[in-house]
């Protein structure tokens, strides 16, 4: 939760190619608040008429703009901005960081003329320090002089913390046979535990959808990317996922409810979307040198399999097996021993990166053991695990816990 | 989980003093089942009429000498042997393993003439090997020839696997008014994040009480201590805590419910004595530099206080910045937020080391850094957290985590 660190193994070699979306416009500025020689504010604007959905973080103890963010979704109004600033979270600083938040919510709807109710804001970076609105009200006429409908690079790296590399992705996908643009950009490295969402994620459409629909493809995708993913068990106090719908394309219109068959390729994309996004926060993960999917199948039903899944991911013993390339099998056991769903010891079976270790609750006689460490000196782990109690499946995904991931949160003031 | 490191530095500075219990008798021996050099199997033997009570892990993946125990127990019969080996946990171990816990029992029950319902054991090392029951009866005779009611501290010694140092306890106390001794052993150090016990753990008392009575006893006691501390968020499969009351003293007798007045000083002490165990558990915890003792206030009820100071205990980035000596009051917050206990943001108070940093919410401007900063350069920690939603409260305990958790459990074979 400090300063960048060099740029994790696991990050993919280019940002994405982002085009443009109809009426989305960004800009970029350099308020100093926390840290020095990079944009930490982003500014991005929406045509009247754009929709927006999210899902926040659940935690009891959540930030100032997601407070704000759960008020102005529960209005039901369109989305005419979205403010993001990082280095500050503006989270448990009490009604200093409310005033804060609503100094800089002003400033703007004057600046762009629109409700405040329109305005939607993530803070993220430390948390407890009342928010300098005075530095970022200093930038607002410029930011927004500057929105374009370009550099999305741009826009992905200035809500970056301890993230080693921006994470942006882009779908293109069909409603109806026209064409539809999904692009999404994420943020998120450590503190990763996701409730409802994880860290800051943006998506951004040119599709016509309901507030209601929006929301609810938002919501069944997020269930299988962003909440499927850790890194550490911590869950932040600022994690916001929010979707916006322009509907500057003209495709789409009023459906009906999700499982009209039009909007298909839409879901898939925008799901395979999510998931991308979130593979990126993973990969990303404070000190990650490997990034581990784990498919668990055989339990009492999805949400079981889920449980299971996260034990064995936020278990620091598998996590650190993994990280010394140690088929260290026992511990994946004990992981499934531990969630507290049904689990049929004496029918467990256990693969990883094909090879079958264990069956029927018992060690595979002279399992190919050169293989298994073959594949865990990979950067790209596979595990399953079939626990023999019902038909539920789910898949996580998770990170190794390294040296790195102490160096970076024992040794610096987050 | 490997071989032993150099000795923690939280450390008693000596194993403790434990008397001679009547009728109480031990042995050690080496049978190199996986360890070369050291004793690696305990035998203790009690007298006609000890009564057993026991808590055993909730884990599904449970081993095969829990399970013996958890059976034994149910019979209501008395115990007459315990027998514990160090370095293979027999779990996971299919039939073969069950196969093996029996023979060696067999073989007991021969050399002392017992019923195999009165034997209690424990395995504890490496998960998913089956136990070498032949290099242990081999050593049967000698063993059971060898039980002497002294030693003690070899005793505590030969149930160790990762434990840098062997772990003991005694108090003595009074009912009505005459002496009674209660002496405890214990081992544990990864994997320790207790559901119903932790690892290993025996208490031995020559108090006369029924099995109903010495089982409430102990488990009021576990929840405030075993069931209250945790290293790394893993829970084995292996984890048993076993009470044995030999009635020699001629003390006690046939108490109604464990309210009677009489038995006040000996719950406390038994009590004390779990703590003090339990204790010596997390100051050997795996990588540990720091003891931290997590006291909530101001929860729903004690069940959420509890939850809450565990959810504060496992949280990666709060037991990083404690081993940095680092006040980041905010990680707590997020801790608290993350639990999904009833916690109010906006009444929060944190106190570090009795320096108040945050209260009503928000920061205590110019609180004591040096002071706060001097208490977490110490090697034990308090931290007290008040979440303004009622009376409940509870007291954790846990350790920080450290380049030597990941150096134990990344780099050697478990």
């Amino acid at each position: 939760m400090a300063k960048i660190e060099k740029i994790s193994p696991l990050a993919p070699l280019t940002f994405p190619d982002l085009p443009e979306i109809a009426g989305v416009l960004f800009a970029t500025a350099a308020t100093e608040v926390k840290y020095r020689g990079r944009d930490d504010l982003l500014l991005v604007s929406f045509p009247k008429g754009a929709v927006v959905a999210g899902v926040l973080t659940r935690s009891k103890t959540f930030s100032a703009p997601v407070g704000l963010c759960r008020k102005n979704l529960a209005t039901g109004q369109k989305a005419r901005a979205l403010l993001v600033n990082a280095g500050n979270a503006n989270a448990f600083t009490g009604k200093a960081g409310d005033c804060a938040m609503a100094s800089t919510v002003n400033c703007l709807a004057k600046k762009i003329h629109c409700e405040t109710e329109t305005i939607y804001v993530s803070s993220t970076g430390v948390i407890g320090e009342v928010l300098n609105d005075q530095k970022i009200n200093d930038h607002m006429a410029q930011i927004v002089q500057d929105l374009s409908p370009k550099d999305w690079p741009a826009a992905a790296k200035a809500i970056l913390t301890t993230d080693t590399f921006a994470k942006g992705a882009a779908r293109t996908t069909t409603i109806n046979g026209q064409k539809i643009q999904i692009n999404g950009i994420a943020k998120g490295s450590g503190m990763i535990a996701p409730d409802m969402a994880t860290m800051l994620a943006y998506v951004f459409t040119d599709a016509d959808l309901s507030q209601d629909l929006l929301q609810a493809i938002l919501a069944a995708a997020t269930d299988k990317s962003f909440n499927a993913i850790t890194v550490d068990s911590d869950t932040s106090t600022s994690d916001t996922l929010l979707a916006f719908a322009t509907g500057a394309s003209g495709v789409g219109g009023q459906y009906g409810d999700m499982n009209d068959p039009a909007l298909a390729d839409f879901k898939a994309a925008f799901q395979d979307l999510l998931l991308d996004l979130s593979h990126q926060v993973v990969r990303d993960g404070e000190g990650a040198t490997k990034f581990i999917a784990i498919t668990v199948t055989g339990a009492e039903d999805a949400r079981a399999a889920k449980v299971i899944g996260l034990s064995i991911a936020n278990s620091p013993l598998v996590k650190t097996a993994i990280a010394g390339e140690d088929a260290n099998w026992g511990r994946i056991v004990m992981a499934v021993g531990k969630a507290g769903e049904a689990a049929d010891r004496d029918a467990l079976k256990i693969t990883i990166g094909g090879q079958i270790l264990t069956e029927q609750g018992a060690a595979v006689a002279g399992y190919d053991e050169a293989a298994c460490t073959a594949h865990l000196k990979g950067q790209n782990i596979d595990i399953s695990v079939d626990v023999g109690s019902g038909d539920g499946a789910a898949t996580v995904w998770t990170c190794d816990l390294t040296h790195g991931y102490i160096d970076i949160n024992a040794d610096y003031r987050s």
